[in-house]
Formats: C-alpha cells, structure tokens, sequence
C-alpha cells in the first residue's frame, strides 16, 4: 500500500480553492501510484476559521466541499479534515474530523476528541470533544485516524486531558496510524513534533503517518515538516519546512524501518525563514503585492527590510527615511546603504516642519510645560501618518518593525512607530534581532555594521539611549523570557538571580502597557507565547501593576 | 434563615481590594442578622481574569485570599467564588469553584461543570468541568451550590451541554439553591436571567438566590440585577442595577412565595446607564480622571460627549474642535453648543495649516495622483495626533466615537478617528445612537437638535454624505444586525427582503475590514455580539470578501 502525504498551503474561507488544490494534488498522488491522500486538519476551510464556524452558511460550503471531494475520490482515497454536524442534539453543534473519502463515498468519519483550548487554539469554542474511537478497513488494512492534538497528550504525570483516542483505537489492532495535523510554528515545536510522534510509535509500536499545514493564517505559521515514523521508532521521512510538498510511501518500506537523517534545527534560521513565509502569505492571501516601512538606520527596521526585501522582492518593497531634529547624521546614512544594499526604493522625507506645524498649533496650549514623551509621540506619529499616505496612496501595506521586547515593556507610540498591517519582529526579543541581523550577513554585509553595533535608540529627544532608561537587553529579554513564555511569577524570577527592584518595574511596564498591544497589529508568532490571539490579559487590573 | 446577596464591583487581580470590600460586607450581613452572605464567581480575583491564570504567583495570592476569608467566617457563612486547584493529575490543573465557608473553615467547594466558551467567554481555556455534584447541610438546612452557567442550559432541544449540575443535586432535596455568577450585561440580557432562574425554580421547585456582579471590566460591564426567586415561580426580589447593593433575605418570607414588581426595562436607558458605568470604571479602575475627545458636530461624538460628562463630570471632560477646509460652520457652532450646554472646556483648533504642511511634503510624491482617501485619512490623522498630544501632555484618555455600523463596514482611519483608549459607542449602531440622542434630550436639549436632525457626514472632502456611499442606516443597521448578532448568511438575510447585491457589498466591507477592528480599541458591550473578544475573525480569508 502507497500513501502520499500532501502538506498544502489552504486559504481560510477559499472552499473553491482550496478543494481544486486538494484534487489536483490527488490526481497527481494517484498517477503517482497513491492508494491514499493524506491532506490536513480542517484543509476544506483552511485552519484556523475562528467564528466562521458559527455561520451556518460557511457549514453549507464545507459539506458542498466535501461532496465535491467524495466525488473525486475514485481509485484514490482521500483523507482530509473538515468540520462536521453534531447530530447529537447534546453538546456543541460540531465536531472537528477527518473524512476517510473512498470509492466514491464517505467510508469512515472520526471525530477529534483532544480539543486544544490555550494559547492560540479555541477549539472547545466550536467543537464537541468526540467519546466514540473506530478504525476502519481499507484494502486489507486496517488505519487508526486521529487529528492533531489527539496525539499529544502522551505524557503520565499531568496529562491535560482525561481521555486519550489511541488507547481506545489500539484495541481493533489497527496496522498503522494517520494524524492530520494543523501545528503551528515555533522555533523549538519541530522538535516537540518529532518527540510526540516517535513517543505515540514507541507505546503503540506502530508506523504513524504525521500530515501538518504549511502557509501562515495571518499571524499563525505552518511550517510543514510532516513526517514518517516507523514502528521500530526511527523517523522514516521529515518532510521539507516552510514550502508546499506531496510524497508517496510504501508502507511495507516504511514498516521496515530505514533510518533517515532529520534536517538540523537552528532557532534564528528557522525564525527567518518562517517570517519570510508569513510575510509573503499576509500579503498574497491579501491580495497585496508592495510594502513600505520606514527606515531609521536601526536595526529593527533593518531586519524587516531584508525580511521584507526577501519575501515579496526588491521592486516590491519601498522604504522612507524620516529624520527629525533629533536624528544622526549616521543613522540617515545607514539607512541609505541598506537601501541600497537591498535595492530598494527610498525617499528621505525629513519630518521637522510637520512636527514644528503640529508644535504651532499646541504651543499656546502647552505654554510652560517642558518637553515630554507629548513631543516623543509626535515625532513618531508624523512618521506614522506619511507612511500610511504613501500606503493609501499607493496600495502598500505598511510593516511594522516593533521588537518584542519593546512592545513587551511599551516603548513605542500608538498611531506612531506602532502602526502597520502586520507586525514583523513583535514576537522576536531584541537579543534575536541582532542574532538574525548577524544571520542575515553571514554572506556578506547587508545590514550596515554600524545599525548591529551602534548603542539602541529611539532618537526622539537629544542623546537619548534605549539604556538610559532599560536595562542591558540581555537582561531584560531574560527576565521578559520568564515572565510571558514561562509565566513566572516575580518572585520565582527573582529567585534566577535578578534584582527584585528591576523585576517588579519591568513586569509593572509589561502589564501596564497592555493597552497598547491590544491596538496593534497581529505579530507573527515565532514563539511558544506570542503577543495576540495566544495570550489574553485584562487592560484593566491591578496585578503586578 | 437570613441569607444576604452582596452584588459588588470588584477589580481584577487586586486581591487586597476586593478581600477587603468582601469582608467589609460581610461584617455589615452578620450585624443586620444574615446567617450567609453570598458574594459573585471568581469574585476573588475578579472576572475575566484570563491568563492571569495560568501564573502559579496568581494563584497563591486566590489561596491566600480564601484562607483570609475563611479566618473571617465566624457568626456567618461567606459564599464566594474563586479559583481552585485541580489536584487530579487529568485534565486541565483548575476549577472555578464556589466556596462554602463557615465556622472558621472551608465547609464545601463545588467546583463549576458548565464552562462557557463562546463569545466572551473562554472559561475552558483554564478549567476543568466538574463532575462530582454534593450539596451541604448548615443550619438545618441543606443548599445546593451552582456557579452561573451551571443553572444556563435548561433548554431541552438543543442543549450546549451534556450534563446538568441541579438534576444531580435535586437527588440530596436541597432546600434551596445558589447561585454566584459573572453575567455580563447586554440590552436584553436581564430578561434572558429572569427567564432561565424562573425555568430552574420552575423545573425544581426550589427557592433560588442568585448573586451577580456589578461593575466594569474593561468591555464587559456587569450590571448587578441579583435575583431571588420563590418556589411558586414569582421573583421575590430583583436587586438593582447598575450599582452596588446588598440586600438581607428571610428564607421563609421566600419561601412563601410574596410577588414583587419587577423593574421596567428599556433598551436605550439601559445602554445609556451602562455605558456610563463602563466610562466610570474604566477611568477609575485605571486611575485616571480625565477624558479629552474630539467634537466633530456630528451625533457619534456628540453622545460620546454627553456619556462622558454623565460619567465622569463636566471638570473632567475636554474636548477639541479641529474643523478643515471640508467642515461646514453649523459643525463647528454645534459642537460648540454642545460644549457650553455641557459646562465642558473647548478649544478651537483648526487643521488646516498642518494638513498643508503634510502636503507639502507629500506633493512631489502624488503629483498628478487625484484626491482621495488618502487625503481624507491625514485629516483625520491629524486630528487624532492632535487628540493624543493633548492626552499625553495632560493624562486625559481619549474617547473613541466611531459607531458599530461604521466600525462594521470600515467608515474610520484607523490611527485617526479610529484612535481612542475605550470606543464607547462601538458597539451601538448608528440607528441606535440617534435613539440615545433623543432619550439624552428627553428633559431638554442637551444635544443640538440640528446635530441629531442633518444628514450624517464625515466632512472629509466637499458636499460628502454618509448616503453617498451608503445606504440609508435603517437597513444597514438591520443587514449588520442578522450578520453580526445572528451570524445569517448572504441568502438567508436577503431572503428576509433585502437587496442581494447590498447584502454581498455589505457583508464583503465588513468582512474586509476584520483589519482594523484589530487594532481598535477595547469596546464596551452592550450587545449580545460586540467587536473585541467576543467576535473572532480571519483577518486574512476568503469568505464573503
């Protein structure tokens, strides 16, 4: 028996397209010999379709879908997830399930019982968690199917869950098993995947067919890596990362065992990578081809114009040098040179006589009151609202180059520098900007040295430094580390040896500033806890704050 | 028995705060005679008080705070809702619970079965459902404890859940039961409570006390309403709303069944009150005084204003008048004569200057390009710079007025009008904001009658109308209500009369403006289906865009 199995790129709520995708995929897989397709978790509607799911119409669709899809499946069966009707008047009006299509009708329909509901996933929201676990029978072999999370919640000592399909499943002697996958990206989760895989073929001692998306949902990146697991528990096949691919297996080869070599693993280029995929689908599923930013001759901006440069092309990526009054003469150079070295389009636009206008207007009302973050703000929104003309103006989605670090402890401007479509480096700390700076000139200086190596700075006031008023990113990024990936508490942190004073201001600035993050764009994750959807905090309370 | 229902406003996370509040209306409930006080859900911590709990530091204080409580329940039992720990390995590693406490100890926890996770709600994303129901006995008498959506899902078609706490309780013959609940309001929500506690004393034939909280937590406003309801099916006693109350019950008055009035309900004067309630602890809960918002002359700003200074005072509330080249004179002298009818401060700033001087620099870049949104946009920019440097040089928060009909279709510049710390009307169409308009006017003209009588318009370019691009609001309002509240689908809405090619026009705004709703800010719900946290969507998809 030949299984292929197909990692695709789907686009939410696109039934038409992501089903004419999914059969030419199955027409290829079938010349190619395939006696099975394996797509992935909800790939009729694309993952994840949040409140789509409570339109009755958006169901309509995806049953249409899946007739169109049972149809198809002659010669060739195909396994594919979709939402289905709970026709159990008890509970959630839906499942999450994977389709065993075969022969022209739906041979076998299991549904998903572990139903993540933390950090970005809401499934409980929409979906009844299934009781009832059947394998099924196809040309003599009898296949387990499970989606996604089914398969996690391996662990004995605090399992989140209370049932676990494959216990069940294992019973009907299944000879293999298949999971259809949507696991997003983090820079450590190929590992977490490769680790849960091969601990579900060591208990059940059978090969395991592990299908994943690729393509970013808006702030959510699929990075593929599907892979094969053989019962003696060497991964048969890690599919690519980060790029659409279709492969075929023998399962008797499979079940053999044939050891291959897993693809090494490295944080920073996974991160540059899975940033370049989400930049190109936010803009592409969008419907967008240009971008802009503005380029202070720092390094944040600097890593978003090579991102931007290498994901939608040097004609597509316009860039504006804005200095004001209190800009360096070298911060506008290196602006240029990486303009330059990326062969961008950049117009310098210097920002005083806006920034005087506005001071105009308010000097009568501020009459006696010294310069403030008031005068901060307006520098950095007059950037704000040039760049989002030349957006209007000329249909490019503006990038917003906004650290984690920075947006963690809330330096920078609504409407200002804060502004943008999409937030490129909002889950990456400022100690990985200078790692994917450094990353980004392995070849060759394409970042200017100075922007790596000149001492932070916002440049909104005479002088300023990022450290006159934050301590070393080193440290910073280790504290923020604790507190938002690792939820610890100040004491706990304190207890890993930093001051207890430094601790208490930085998580009092991280909570206080959740006001901000709330009018921001959505910040490709990159992380196991990004800023967004995955990490939910009150605006108004009084916690650490 | 004396049993005393304490609807109260509490702040999340500040456990000192609320402890104190509790324990001081518990000493008040023991003097006036009450054997129990019966406080809200999670009323420790606060509700929602999201990922905050999932940080182990968090919890400590809950479990320090209940052992505070616990030391202080002698002479009377305290009935309070908290977080608990889970100490079975499976499943999620908290309960919601409510406690029983008596006598100086912890006499009973139950722990909540019923977890919503829909709109607002996301209770499973951190606990575990119970499945052990007991009631206690103290006094004499035996009391069956639920925790809000434990007495919801009585409906006997469809229900949401597969379990029903009271029909396992019902079988220890409580004599009575309570309930402590988090029950956001919405326009038609205090209906929908009386309903479903009058079909629970109705189905058990049992007293109900049922204690809610009161207060605003950043969007979601709680608005009180506590409910006691006798065997016979009357309601004895519904507390106020929109204020803190407690009120002392004689169980056996209760139990005979005495009926009392309830309170007239009306939509408007309910969004009226609440949204007054949001300002109020939004400002106060965060520490600030202050408002500042822009006066357009139009009726969205115009009741923002008057909501405002109801809120927070006519000392407290600044507004600014930035006319362009596009705003007519009767907009400004409305404005004006809002603010003096108001007692407000004003200033007149014109934008015009700082307009040009953004042209100025944008010229050589557009030159031959047309007028168009992007010129719209910087003046509405330049407005909301304007708003945020008054915000910043003196602690104001600024007031966001878009409506939920123009934050629907995307009638806003995001970083512009769209700006604002708390949107106030976003969740009130524009039909509905009219209707505030005439309740406000209702004792003499607060609001210009010229500003609720004109044509609604931007005044962003010439002689522009809302009507010019959209239709009348009437059936925008009503083609938005079947999307937005009921989730009807294009042929379903257009099968109740409306126009296909409008319904799919409408539906596509909507769905492609999912963007900047992003990044706006946190809107007070009124409704059953308010932008934020309740309604998720794709920013990137395909579906109805």
């Amino acid at each position: 028996m030949k299984i292929a199995i197909a990692q695709l790129n789907y686009l939410i709520g696109d039934f038409e397209g992501n089903v004419q995708k999914m059969l030419s995929y199955a027409q290829t897989a079938k010349e190619n010999g395939a006696d099975i397709v394996v797509f992935g978790e909800l790939a009729i509607c694309g993952y994840p379709p949040r409140d789509f799911l409570e339109f009755n119409d958006f169901i309509r669709r995806v049953e249409e879908s899946i007739e169109v899809l049972t149809a198809a499946a002659q010669g060739i069966a195909i396994v594919v997830g979709a939402p289905s009707v709970n026709l159990i008047p008890e509970g959630k009006d839906l499942y999450n399930s994977v389709y065993f299509l075969a022969d022209g009708e739906v041979k076998h329909l299991q549904h998903k019982a572990l139903l993540p509901t933390y950090d970005v996933f809401d499934e409980y929201r929409y979906f009844e968690p299934a009781t009832e676990f059947e394998t099924l029978e196809y040309m003599g072999k009898r296949i387990a199917l499970t989606v996604c999370e089914d398969i996690w919640d391996i662990e004995e000592e605090n399992p989140l869950y209370t049932v676990r399909p494959l216990d069940v499943l294992i019973n009907e002697k299944p000879d293999f098993i298949i999971n259809v996958s949507a696991s997003p990206f983090n820079y450590r989760h190929a590992e977490d995947r490769i680790d849960i895989v091969k601990a579900n073929v060591a208990k059940y001692g059978l090969t395991m067919f592990y299908s994943n998306h690729v393509g970013a949902q808006t702030e959510l990146i699929f990075d593929g890596g599907s892979l094969v697991v053989s019962p003696n528990g060497v991964v048969h096949r890690e599919m690519p990362y980060f790029m659409e691919s279709m492969e075929i297996f023998d399962l008797d080869q499979v079940d053999a065992g044939k050891t291959a070599s897993l693809q090494p693993k490295d944080d920073i280029s996974e991160i540059h990578d899975a940033l370049i995929l989400g930049i190109q689908d936010y803009f592409g599923k969008l419907g967008f081809k240009k971008a802009i930013l503005g380029l202070s001759g720092g390094i944040d901006s600097a890593v978003t114009a090579v991102l931007a440069q290498r994901a939608l092309g040097k004609e597509n990526v316009r860039v504006l040098l804005m200095p004001s009054q209190f800009s360096s003469d070298h911060s506008v150079n290196d602006a240029r040179d990486l303009a330059e070295n990326l062969g961008i389009k950049y117009d310098i636009i210097p920002i005083k006589d806006v920034y005087d206008g506005f001071m105009g207007k308010l000097g009568e009302h501020f009459e006696g009151l010294p310069f403030n973050v008031t005068e901060e703000n307006i520098q950095a929104r007059v950037r704000g609202t040039l760049l989002m003309a030349f957006s209007n103006k000329f249909g490019n989605i503006l990038l917003n180059t906004s650290n984690k670090s920075e947006m963690a402890v809330g330096y920078g401007t609504l409407y200002g520098d804060l502004a943008g479509g999409i937030s490129v480096l909002g889950d990456v700390y400022k100690t990985q900007v200078f790692a994917l700076a450094r990353y980004m000139n392995k070849d060759g200086e394409v970042i200017p040295e100075n922007s790596i190596t000149k001492p932070p700075s916002a440049e909104l006031r005479p002088d300023q430094k990022d450290s006159d008023s934050l301590p070393d990113y080193d440290v910073l990024d280790e504290i923020l580390f604790e507190y938002i990936e690792h939820q610890k508490g100040p004491s706990e942190i304190v207890a890993m040896g930093h001051d207890e004073a430094l601790v208490a201001r930085i998580l009092k600035m991280v909570n206080r500033n959740e006001f901000k993050r709330h009018q921001t764009a959505p910040v490709l994750r990159v992380s196991s806890k990004a800023f967004g959807m995955g990490r939910r905090l009150p605006i108004v309370g009084k916690y650490l704050s």
